[in-house]
């Protein structure tokens, strides 16, 4: 008998069928004796029409109000995989974010969790309750209505696990584990049965879209099993996340390639080459609650440099309205930007005791004529810049160079 | 300047275009300088697909949980009307009733106010904000969502004015007033200036669906002054709703005929004439949070009576079952039933000071073949259950009997 929290995601209850389905899994786990918490997206399809709404009445609606809308939609998942449950014989009890208390702060459409209180779930559960939360929503110190953030489920899913001290946090999506890469992109990939926290991280951050990043921090930091499965199957161990020791010895150099098309690049021409130049232009972006990912400054010429980031696309414009406001502060020349750029990564663990991955990765790209634009690296991973027409045959000839399509 | 609370319901927040009006109504109201605190209902139709949601999934949705289902439909409206104030410049701030905290009891979707904490929303007042609060929703004790029931957002209207001590509570609907009948049934029937809330109450309770019956007692009980407006005239006063003493003297004997058509009949045959009988009978109904309107007992015969009473119409087949058992329990003979029944009412304060309106009535219906199959009289109404195909006939010759087509 184990403790488990699991997520189920928007299309594995897009439907009052699909939510029948799922009531009639976790009754079998109930069965088999585990102590179970549930958290559950809205159905697929509902957030977006909520938002649609939204901004039937406002452009860009405003933060606070829109969390209170969009928080409906789990709301509703809740109520109804309750009922499911209770048809198939087993008692469950839903909360929203704010009943449980999942506390955040109040950055309102990106709320972060900052304290969980556990105590009805553990009394719920001890009175054989399964346990329904909704992932995705919060409130904050004043009992404002807060959201995570696109796919702040997987973080709810979490959280949870790491508060309850459970035995296995289960992410239930539409795949069946994490995968060398994307098999739409390249036929070969192949699931892995195990990865480590940290290049699961990397895999997220670079746009695997299995699990939202934030939810594989918050497992790596609190020590939290995660196992990401399929809910449309019934067999299968889907791919476990995991602290590196328990990953065989046998570790290839990469784990997988990732790739993320929602980039965007902008760059600040002719800035004067000073102390805190870099703060000046990024806190403000900050402030607008805005998420930097790779930032190049280049060594300066004639007292001023060119200063590069990118950021989400869907956030470009906003991004780049912040920076002409910032340009006239600092007295920089121009701010450019490109919007038909993508970002290829090499990922593995691996590569710590294996000099030479990133030089043969800028070889193969070479080789194919792909220009890169940008490079970043950590300590287990290698990621490129280039123009999103070469974004398959990058990930592609990758996933062929470092050996990702042998079977192992 | 005043505090008034403004409700609007379903169809005038029907659609975002119609929201966006509502918006600019109380912007208008705004800068005449009152403090307002708004409440709202589920977008038409948004109510009924929740509930439809629910029922795919169990055919008696779990009361608690339908709740929070259905509960989301007026959560998306404040969020959204939030929105539209702010487009128009106002200030305004979105409140669920669990938020607010509206506290009620626990009997889910069909909860009563037991208590609302008026701190916040004074508070907002005072900093110039528009509040806006979810009708027809509160939480319990234990932090539970409940819901009022159908047409529970009058009721959160008239509670919060009574808890804000506002000025006046205007109920925006799709018609401008309270009318002496139906103008579908009648056409000749006027618009009332002003009406007491006890006729007010008769003719709620009755079947006239202007105003949620519980929402009248409230305002009558608190002396909250309500007023019934149309949401889609710029123009007209609509009706007030007031205590005795502020009407005219020249009271009609007959202010209105009311009718509904939702009944059914419930009869137990054969009962055993004993004392404690009744309770025995209508305590289970009770249990079943089953609302029982006309109760007729006739006078025993051979130590057996018939026992007779009406319920809401779809509350039929779950009362029926629950005198079945009753039945068995007791050892009566028969339950039998009849769905095909109406109520028709004629209302007015003015009975009290003129004897003689009950048997105008009689004589009236009989004249036209008209079978009474129940009576049930008060100080200040008289009803009658017939077959529910003479309701139409009943209503044009009792509002034509009572001079109510007169222009005063």
């Amino acid at each position: 008998m184990a403790l488990i929290v699991q997520k189920y995601g928007g299309t594995s209850v897009g439907s009052t069928e699909r939510i029948r389905n799922v009531a009639k899994r976790i009754a079998r786990f109930r069965r088999e004796g585990h102590k179970l918490v549930i958290v559950v997206s809205a159905m697929t399809g509902e957030t977006n029409r909520l938002i649609g709404l939204a901004k039937e009445i406002q452009a860009n609606p405003d933060p606070r109000e829109l969390d209170v809308v969009v928080s409906t939609g789990e709301q509703v998942t809740i109520g109804l995989l309750a009922m499911a449950l209770k048809e198939e014989g087993v008692n469950a009890r839903s909360y929203t974010g704010g009943q449980v208390r999942i506390l955040t702060d109040s950055a309102f459409t990106k709320a972060r969790i900052l304290n969980i209180d556990e105590k009805k779930i553990l009394a719920d559960l001890d009175e054989g309750q399964v346990v329904i939360v909704a992932g995705f929503q919060g409130v904050d110190e004043e009992g404002n209505i807060t959201t995570l953030g696109r796919g702040g489920s997987d973080t709810t899913g979490v959280a949870l696990a790491a508060a309850l001290c459970a035995d296995e946090c289960q992410i239930y999506t539409d795949v069946d584990g994490v995968y060398t890469t994307d098999p739409r992109v390249v036929p070969e990939a192949r699931k892995l049965d195990k990865i480590t926290f940290e290049e699961m991280l990397e895999m997220a951050s670079l746009g695997s879209k299995v699990l939202q990043i934030r939810s594989v921090e918050f497992a790596g930091k609190y020590k939290v099993k995660l196992r990401v499965l399929s809910s449309f199957q019934e067999e299968g161990e889907g791919t476990l996340i995991t602290v590196e020791e328990d990953i065989s010895m046998e570790q290839p150099i990469i784990s997988g390639i990732a790739f993320s098309r929602d980039e965007a690049k902008l760059t600040v021409l002719g800035v004067p080459d000073r102390p805190g130049i870099a703060y000046q232009i990024l806190g403000p972006i900050a402030d607008a609650n805005l998420d930097v990912d790779m930032i190049i400054q280049n060594v300066g010429r004639d007292g001023t440099t060119d200063f590069s980031f990118t950021v989400n696309r869907p956030e470009f414009e906003k991004a780049k309205a912040v920076l002409e406001k910032v340009k006239e502060h600092i007295g920089a020349r121009e701010v450019i930007g490109d919007r038909s750029i993508c970002k290829v990564s090499a990922v593995g663990v691996g590569m710590r005791s294996h000099p030479g991955v990133a030089s043969k990765m800028f070889r193969v790209l070479a080789e194919e004529g792909i220009n890169i634009l940008m490079i970043s690296t950590s300590e287990i991973k290698i990621s490129v810049v280039i123009n999103e027409k070469y974004l398959e045959l990058a990930v592609r000839i990758l996933h062929k160079a470092f050996d990702l399509d042998q079977i192992d």
